[in-house]
């Protein structure tokens, strides 16, 4: 098996799980953030950045990949990790959240999921099939099956029709799959946000007996309380020996509150989006760095933040380069972004080792949102 | 003093000259190519970069601080090196060129020069004095003299008088520079493309006794043998004791050809900015690593090159990443790009200190134009 999750214990005062994820490409401690390098690039970083601040896997989209360069060119290449320069671990999605969210002009059938690129309006077709012939060219040490993930909110019937068909596009992902000893495919639970739709996913999925489960179909607009709860429905069904990610999140609060509900995994966007945006994550909240209020601060970003951003740039710097679209701007503020996530999931693993992350989620949301649970509406 | 000029050696074959500039942010080998950091960022490169590449001073361009983020700001901050995390030399420009070239509806009078910004339309006003007290407020290890460079081709009468106005805003610029202890005030000689004017700003010119000077008004469109005249026409006349800064030019040949010429000092946006553009320069020549019949090629950009790109990446990805937009392709492309001239000056130093600039030159052109000239008529 390509991947294999070592459990290592269960943190007494919440439930979370602190494990070890042994891939090909080495080791991953987890609950683990994977940050989210769309084109085969981390925005802005480079992989000694990434490893420097603490990265061990990244993910890259199926979906963008297939339309540039092209999975044939990457297969070329020796595969991704070659392509980028990358020797730590990397996890494709299958492109399904991309079909349906960035393209118009889709249709959905039993066979596959026709659509145009956004980028030339070419048409295109992507079958499981399909997805999975791109993701054994890319070469990937975690792949995904290709799942529809329906819009929040939906039709039950929707639902559970999209799911028995996610389901049978998972048994076809798993017949299609050509590299099993060298990538590990990953099954999603679907079911939008009913828990007998969601737990009898969970039942269909875990039955074929995968390296890991995703929770998909989350994140995509919904109440955060409906999200957990909809965790807290599923993720106790899931087998404790295999590795659980939560996709699509990468906000402070749902990645401490998603391992309270026994996530391993996550992946979000947010963190480096946001930092090209000059708003960043600090240990007192959000701070974005554009805003006037900056022009003349000459402290650093994060004054707890040992990164390398914050130990060598003030304030009133990030904003000048933001102001005047300077890339190093980008790349000071999507470092400590990710360095920051990063530095909350080692607190978060230390947490578990201890037996006390609600104590630590308290004592980490006080700083971040304040008192009450208003600010955590924010991202 | 604030900078001192050190001569080494003259080569024998070429009278090339090999140097030291001592200045307070450290000790840099002559002749030397500056990078450009505009707007207090060498575009998509990080300070340890540059060092890593070989840099020991940078430029920086006191037009675009003063738009922003303000020279008051810099000051505040502690001056360009604190502001930019950068301990090497910096030079500023004094924003005459720009003050030229970029802006509209500008009126030169005795008294310095009335324009509106390119960014606000907001109407402004730059004096040799000004000029003097944004740049010290800066705080670079070199100012340069505010000067009008004139147009190619332009009047003679026209040149004249400019270039008489030029020197006397020379000497409005010594008697207001503040910092003479920290900060160096190079002059710049003018006088168009003949060759008495030049000769006689250059007679004015080191009538002061400067640190250094500079040869200004070249490289704005004529051809490059004309520059070579000139340059042939006023270096010999520059005291030998001083740096000669050749401003505005950073292509291969005209780097090599200046050399030759007895100038020690250079600077361009040239390498960084056709960079952005996926344009690179190798030890074969010219290479647009954005055109389609790289998309395959998994070949480093310059085999011959051992530079952070060309040693983990190949013209594919790199090709990739550009036509995607992805800012670490420019940092690619950049870093590459700044590393061969920092590469070809370190040969250049290398050939004078053996005597042998002139066959270097030969080699070189060579295998970088091909044979005969008709290829160096490119950048
Ligand atoms: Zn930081
Ligand atoms: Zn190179």
């Amino acid at each position: 098996m390509a991947v294999r999750y070592e459990l290592i214990k269960t943190c007494r005062q919440s439930g979370a799980r602190l494990g070890r994820l042994h891939t090909p490409h080495g080791t991953i401690e987890t609950p683990v953030f994977m940050p989210v390098g769309t084109l085969a690039t981390v925005k802005t970083m480079s992989p000694e950045e990434l490893r420097e601040m603490g990265s061990g896997i990244l993910l890259s989209n199926t979906y963008h990949l297939f339309l540039r360069p092209g999975h044939e060119i990457v297969r070329e290449a020796g595969g991704l990790h070659r392509f980028m320069n990358w020797d730590g671990a990397v996890l494709t999605d299958s492109g399904g959240f991309q079909v349906f969210s960035l393209s118009n002009l889709r249709q959905i059938t039993e066979e596959g999921v026709s659509f145009r690129s956004h980028l030339s309006g070419k048409p295109l077709f992507i079958s499981p099939e399909k997805s999975v012939e791109i993701q054994n060219a890319l070469g990937a040490d975690i792949i995904m099956a290709f799942d529809e993930c329906p819009p929040y909110p939906a039709d039950r019937n929707y639902v559970r029709q999209s799911m028995d068909r996610t389901y049978r596009w998972l048994q076809r992902c798993v017949a299609a799959h050509q590299r099993p000893e060298t990538q590990a495919l990953f099954g999603i639970v679907q079911g939008g946000m009913d828990k007998d739709l969601r737990q009898e996913s969970v039942r269909q999925v875990t039955e074929l007996d995968l390296p890991g489960y995703a929770v998909g179909g989350l994140s995509v607009g919904e109440p955060k309380d409906l999200m957990y709860q909809v965790l807290e429905d599923a993720a106790p069904l899931l087998p404790t020996d295999k590795p659980r990610y939560l996709m699509g999140v990468g906000s402070p609060d749902a990645l401490v509150e998603g391992v309270m509900r026994g996530i391993d995994m996550f992946d979000c966007v947010l963190p480096t989006r946001i930092a090209r945006n000059g708003t960043t994550m600090t240990s007192r909240g959000r701070l974005v760095v554009r805003n006037a209020r900056y022009a003349r601060d000459f402290s650093p970003l994060d004054p707890d933040c040992d990164c390398y951003t914050c130990r060598h740039y003030t304030r009133a710097y990030l904003r000048h380069l933001i102001k005047a679209d300077e890339t190093f701007g980008l790349r000071l503020t999507t470092y400590h972004n990710l360095y920051f996530l990063f530095q909350l999931m080692e607190q978060v693993r230390e947490a578990i080792r201890r037996d006390r992350l609600s104590d630590f989620r308290d004592s980490f949301f006080e700083s971040y949102y304040g008192p009450g649970e208003e600010r955590r509406r924010g991202f």
